[in-house]
């Protein structure tokens, strides 16, 4: 490992915690044979007793020294730095093929969401017309909640620095050049074509107004930082803008620290991809999916089942819509009905229909056996008109 | 190749345009070395021939005793086959263990959406707690057409019908036996537990009425069948179902024909992958992907740079905001301006604001360099009152 910052000691925990459940996948366990930082660690002691280098220092002097000659010295390299792909990727990527050897790096572009892994393998073989990503979250959180709460750029970005989803200096990130280095590397393995960041124009969100948010509001559009990439011609054109998404495109309802990236090819129509922008488990979590990967030769797609018991009844909240006699005591009874079964009401609508009464409910999360029971008996009563209607309700938990 | 109906040709076609570039990023070049139909063809003599089995005959048998003879051979096998894998799946992953090849089925579950290799690969180290997929086509256009239009589910689905979003029989689709088989095979890769079709509960959307959607509605959820794989205690429950889905779920937004999946993890919170669901050339696309994958040892993420050149002035639709004085003349004389720079109107909302007015307009595609001409001469006008705001447009184009 190079690194043993936020990003690092999430790896090393995680690495810990998955390495059993590797050595069943993989066949061989995963274990840390030492870590560079800027005061401890020897890097040609620590290339030599490795097989693959994790780096997580960011920057990139001196670590553009480091990756190539772990590579070179047929080390894999698995990155999560944006910064050294979008400026020296090529010189990365002829070491990696040099060496013999994989530098895999989806943690450098949208956080967890396979992006990277995506284009470079089921796409690989694809016509890639155009990418647009929402690849920043930090202005993501701030365009989403200045449409949210009406708040102006400036309040909104200082929410964002409260929360930790801006840095105290967000320069990199409200100007778009963040988003640029990311579209650099997507650009790179869309078109196969060598997109450096400084080819990259990019706009950011600075000078957005409460006022765009609200008239956008008015025309159905929602506004967003948007990484464009896209064929022109023969040629290509990358970008990074503020802009107007129509109601019904799948970035629209990108809101929050959330990424996303939208890839259009002639045979695959669209694909969305989407989960939270970097955070220091989740940039972890894609490292470590990487060094996986990296493990595999050759890849085996399936490795033994084991044993786990199938569980049928289960936990649900529900809605449940009963057609009644409109008469006193009707609620109360079906409450209490509710109640006997452990079924509680999270929220519930009656409407009079002249002689009868129509009951809306949608109930708490409860055992399946437990909910069922009681619709049989509310469906024996007298006063129940129609076979009761019954729907699962799912509620976005995060 | 086993089989060549509709995904057949589709895969044949695609692979014959995408040769060459594919041999630019494997090294090596894809060639058909024979076709099997009931018609013509012999296994024995295919295999013979063959690195690479793909299987697009569907169906169980004698689908099965191909696709085991294939991998015990030595043969990699990529498949679209959702019943052959959610029936008889561990049998076939033993065989292509036992064989030392890949067996590859991105095509079997979600058309292009690569759901498979997602779980597979970039989450082989991640605990998944849960998946919930929006995993058959047919059921979401009805259902999505349901809410969009107020129709019966008989209306729905004799539409969906009449545009090939449904089969004569819709049975496997509208009970929800289709999304079961798919729910089987991502609960196998999620958990690593051998779940068959057999052990998935499902219901169907069949009984749902139009009045079930209108309430949904009223509440701000959205109707739809829902494919879930988790985690209960040390077991694990799969079911399909239709379900609410409150406005903010991920899966909530994806209408029409497409397929969608969530799957949550403590370190990575969830990714949601969509695209559209089985089609033709979509179905082909995702088999191609995998052939390219089983082709590629050792992967090699990032083949070398060929030479494109970047294009820096494009076309965009533009959002402009002006404020202007309020007095005769003065829209059309916009309006002219933008004319000589070929940048054509779609959309404008004219308000009054005492002696001011603001004019918001929306602008058809138009090259950057025209529109931004336009827009510094309109930003001349003594009656523009203040830097005109531009900001661009991106439409939904499928």
């Amino acid at each position: 490992m190079l690194g043993h910052g936020t990003v690092g000691s999430a790896f090393a925990g995680l690495l810990e915690e998955r390495a059993d459940a590797i050595e069943v996948e993989v066949g061989r366990r995963p274990e840390i044979s030492g870590v560079l930082t800027r005061s401890r660690g020897d890097f040609d002691d620590i290339v030599e007793r490795s097989d693959l280098i994790v780096e997580l220092m960011g920057g990139v002097e001196p670590t553009r020294d480091y990756v190539l000659r772990a590579l070179e010295a047929g080390r894999h390299v698995v990155t999560a730095n944006k910064q050294l792909l979008s400026q020296h990727g090529e010189e990365v990527f002829d070491a990696a093929r040099r060496g013999g050897v994989q530098v895999r790096f989806e943690g450098a572009v949208a956080g967890v969401v396979p992006a990277i892994r995506v284009m470079a393998e089921t796409l690989a073989a694809a016509h890639i017309e155009r990418v647009h990503g929402i690849v920043n979250g930090t202005t993501n959180y701030i365009l989403s909640e200045m449409a949210r709460t009406g708040a102006s750029y400036e309040d909104a970005l200082a929410d964002a620095q409260r929360l930790g989803y801006a840095e105290a200096d967000p320069t990199e990130d409200v100007t778009g050049k963040d988003a640029a280095a990311k579209m650099a590397i997507l650009a790179r393995l869309a078109f196969n074509a060598a997109v450096r960041l400084d080819q990259v124009s990019y706009e950011g969100i600075e000078r957005l107004t409460a006022d765009d948010i609200a008239y956008a509001k008015d025309l159905e559009l929602s506004l967003k930082l948007i990484g464009s990439a896209e064929r022109i011609g023969s040629g290509l054109a990358v970008h990074v803008y503020p802009a107007f998404l129509y109601a019904d495109h799948p970035l629209a309802s990108v809101n929050g620290a959330f990424n996303a990236v939208t890839i259009e090819s002639p045979a695959i129509t669209e694909i969305t991809l989407s989960g939270p922008g970097a955070g220091g488990i989740q940039t972890a979590s894609a490292v470590l999916g990487d060094v996986v990967s990296a493990m595999i030769p050759p890849p085996s797609l399936v490795p033994p089942a084991v044993d786990v018991p199938l569980v049928t009844d289960t936990e649900f909240s529900f809605y449940l819509h009963l057609e009644v006699a409109d008469r006193p005591g009707v609620l109360a009874q079906v409450a209490e009905i509710l109640g006997m079964q452990d079924v509680s009401v999270k929220s519930v609508v009656q409407k009079g229909l002249g002689e009868e009464a129509r009951l809306v409910m949608v109930m708490h999360p409860v055992l399946e056996s437990k909910f069922r029971a009681a619709v049989d008996l509310l469906s024996r009563l007298d006063f129940v008109r129609e076979a009761p209607r019954v729907i699962r309700v799912i509620e976005e938990t995060f």
